[in-house]
């Protein structure tokens, strides 16, 4: 896993069925600009938040068939880093 | 997810059999130049897209037996980034 | 495997439910600033770590639903390095 | 899926025994130095190839036990790129 | 698959109890510092090697259940790079 800060939301009218329901968040991670990730959590604006990638993600979304490959799985706190 | 602006479209004449009916685009994405991603959405030159990567975007495509590594699976809606 | 020094550990009080009762720590690897990884070997800060990742690292943390991505395997021998 | 020139072939006399009979090329690719593919399409020295990446990769060899994890798998049409 | 060269033999008095049995040898990549890698081909220090990761690497070890994510499946005959 990885940290990163979320920065925004993002909005997709068009996007693959699967997608649909799955809170989208732009986070900024320490050594990559603006990926996005899918957010189970609940993660506002500013937060430090734990972020997991690859096979990991899609099973954290809970939904399998959907095609994430990085999702929120905590938010960090705060005295903690 | 990683976000992309869609440079152009690229054909392969010769090319592994179940790669046949996949539309193939030159993606910039932010931090690395030119991957290919199939394309599942119909995104065009210019549109901000959304990106899936690995095991994740095979299963996008529909086709599980086909050597995808990255699908578009949304288009940015303009005033989202 | 990538070879890393433990910093610190962390703690997030909302988090992915599998994620609880696995001890994460932040993990500075040779060439990426701060990961996060679980750990299964109980490494103490400053021990130099073995780290693997991706579907390896669900597998090593023994929970296969937990949305692990990299995950602390072995404590490298001193003298070894 | 990136975008690669095949430099050149390799041999190893020495090797995982599933991989007996697969082409193994040097491919330079547009960020990235010298990685090694599988070869299923037949590329030649000097053209310009589509590499599929990860578990996606191993699927294309159609050898499912065999460790590549990089497949070229389409060349591309000269006046595409 | 990348292409690395065998630095050393690396220890873990404490590791994953999958890994008893895995010699573990520092390799270093072309454009990575100090990976760790499976060694299943029995390469010795100095030589041109072909290491492959992810979840093809967990194959080539043979051991399933091990944590490996880069196992080395080749050694690189001296005059083919």
């Amino acid at each position: 896993m990885i940290i990163g800060i979320v920065l925004d939301s993002i909005w997709c009218t068009r996007k693959e069925e699967t997608l649909t329901g799955i809170k989208l968040m732009t986070v900024k991670l320490l050594d990559k600009e603006n990926p996005k990730e899918g957010d189970i959590i609940g993660a506002g604006v500013g937060e430090k938040v734990l972020v997991t990638q690859g096979s990991s993600a899609r099973r954290a979304v809970g939904f399998t068939e959907s095609p994430v490959d990085a999702t929120i799985v905590g938010i960090i706190d705060e005295k903690a880093v």
